[in-house]
């Protein structure tokens, strides 16, 4: 059932495309240094294609793996061209006989003010009730990523007990929730005292750490002493390392994302966890998006349902200017966002 | 359908219970000096028991793992105690109503000339018509776990190229060839020359390399230049690592061993491999096959069928005398053996 989105802010009228280019080869996490803001003329849309006003960029932590030249799953976003990102925004102008003007898009529009896509640009069509910037944040790709691959890598059942890592993020604060809506005991690890607390009140989380002042391995020991079934990580490194030595025989390990670890050039070293792996006979897998696009308007669909239940929210952090777009990988690398940080450029 | 084993050795008549005990707790790998022979009376079953006559003591791998002190999934054997094994026997004498006198068993009958015990104990009845031998190898543990590892963790597809780690080995050997009849181009790593033609003219691998004076990388990435899909690994360490940065993404590793690793304490350190398991969308399982004592029957009953086609082999690498159980496990570690290592003790 088709709806129309909710929380529309005026799009004023605008006669200049500013884009934001990745002007520097980042080593390590992106920051504001490595972009610059240019000002070209609005595209027009050729046959087959249409023009987006973009309304909300969004700033995800896999952006960082699309400005790298390491090898990825997806090509490195070439030097002066905007950075590819995913967006929010209304169809201003439309030669696609599947797209129509006014039309709201959630899809791969970059950060500048317009994008010229054909349709295979869109990830979801923004035709729930929801808030427009949740299309950016719950039911974006945290969002339809958190209920995935939780349920499709972590397989959770009732009674388990769930570990989140940034569990205070767009993914994370998500994946906690649904952790409980299906029954798990859901525990936490985040960056800060406020984002504990956040996790325990907001999120539901039944435990929730500030991984720099916690002792985990003990945390951990206490709060599963049968050990932890489900390990939703997003950070690798030494956070992963402990909570795999606290795991239940048979636990499912979701591999979605390395935050942690700021460069993989070198290669960084660490304890071998094949012994824990073949012991504990885990089940480790790596969970990309783009490999289940197929189902995310499914996905979305039951986030937006559990979120008209009063079930599921997501704290958005949207900074307004598009000025904020260039620091805003950073800010998320270094914990400096509160839930889904966007930026609104209208 | 029950048939009798072929190849039954002459059992002659015994009076004396030789016993080989555990008796200095190893760091690393089980040596021919932690163990000693002792003789004692033959026991007598109580009610509820039977008594049998072993014939082939196993070796495996796995033993270095029951005689550690380190966590595991199973309790360290008592220091004094006779080792804890698999052995394939003749029941002859039974206070027991499912158990017969004259049954041939394979079960955790230890490394001892008789073993008194319960039905609990018997891993497989020995009611197929093979080789008795062959129920401590082709449908032991190690036929079991080749099978059930590699199509319940490695899902292999027709068209998939699998590599195998010890591909000459007591597993390894049966993966290829069980991989080659599920259609998958087979590719080994074994420790010396001789081995690697042995895989190749024996167990039909499509190509099998020296690890020990074999550019690795080189290897796969010339053999595979689409990458892995399958790794079945027995080994960890650095052909572990070397071996995930070529896997296909979507591939599946089966962790059933680590068998380079001489030590886990102190924990041995290597490169990080959660940005492999992330970026190629890897599924990595440990196995361990008493999970999975339900379907083991059947799993024999495949194995026993394509023996019978003619499609499968295992080597066997018996040695004759009770003495050579001691520095068995060793021999496996480094090498010494070619196929699966028994001991025969009539």
């Amino acid at each position: 059932m088709t709806q129309t989105p909710t929380e529309i802010p005026d799009v004023p009228p605008c006669n200049r495309n500013r884009q934001v280019l990745l002007s520097a080869r980042p080593d390590g996490i992106p920051q504001a240094s490595h972009f610059e803001i240019a000002e070209t003329s609005v595209p027009e849309p050729g046959p087959g294609q249409f023009r987006v006003r973009n309304i909300y960029l969004s700033i995800d932590p896999a952006q960082r793996g699309w400005a790298s030249s390491e090898a990825n799953y997806s090509a490195p976003v070439p030097l002066g061209e905007p950075m590819r990102a995913l967006a929010v925004g209304v169809v201003d102008a439309s030669r696609c006989d599947s797209v129509s003007e006014g039309e709201y898009l959630y899809g791969w529009f970059g950060w500048q003010d317009f994008a010229v896509a054909d349709p295979s640009a869109i990830m979801l069509r923004a035709d729930l009730g929801l808030p427009l910037a949740q299309f950016g944040g719950l039911v974006g790709i945290n969002g339809v990523t958190a209920y995935l691959a939780l349920t499709l890598c972590g397989r959770p059942q009732s009674g388990d007990t769930l570990l989140v890592t940034t569990a205070a993020g767009g993914v994370g604060s998500l994946v906690g929730q649904i952790g409980r809506i299906l029954g798990c005991r859901t525990l936490g690890l985040t960056g800060s005292d406020d984002k504990a607390a956040l996790c325990r009140d907001a999120y539901s989380y039944d435990a929730a750490w500030n991984y720099r002042d916690t002792d985990i391995d003990a945390a951990l020991a206490d709060a599963a002493p049968e050990g932890i079934n489900v390990f939703f990580d997003n950070v690798g490194g030494p956070m992963l390392d402990t909570a795999l030595r606290r795991l239940a025989v048979g636990a499912r390990v979701v591999q979605c994302g390395t935050a942690s670890v700021p460069s993989w050039t070198p290669p960084p070293t660490g304890p071998r966890n094949e012994r824990e792996i073949l012991t504990r006979r885990l089940q480790w897998s790596g969970f990309v998006i783009f490999d289940h696009m197929a189902i995310l308007p499914e996905a979305a669909r039951q986030l937006a349902e559990w979120h008209a239940a009063g079930r599921i929210d997501l704290r958005l952090d949207v900074l307004d200017g598009i000025e904020h777009a260039a620091g805003s990988i950073a800010d998320l690398y270094a914990g400096r966002n509160t839930g889904k940080r966007l930026v609104r450029i209208v």
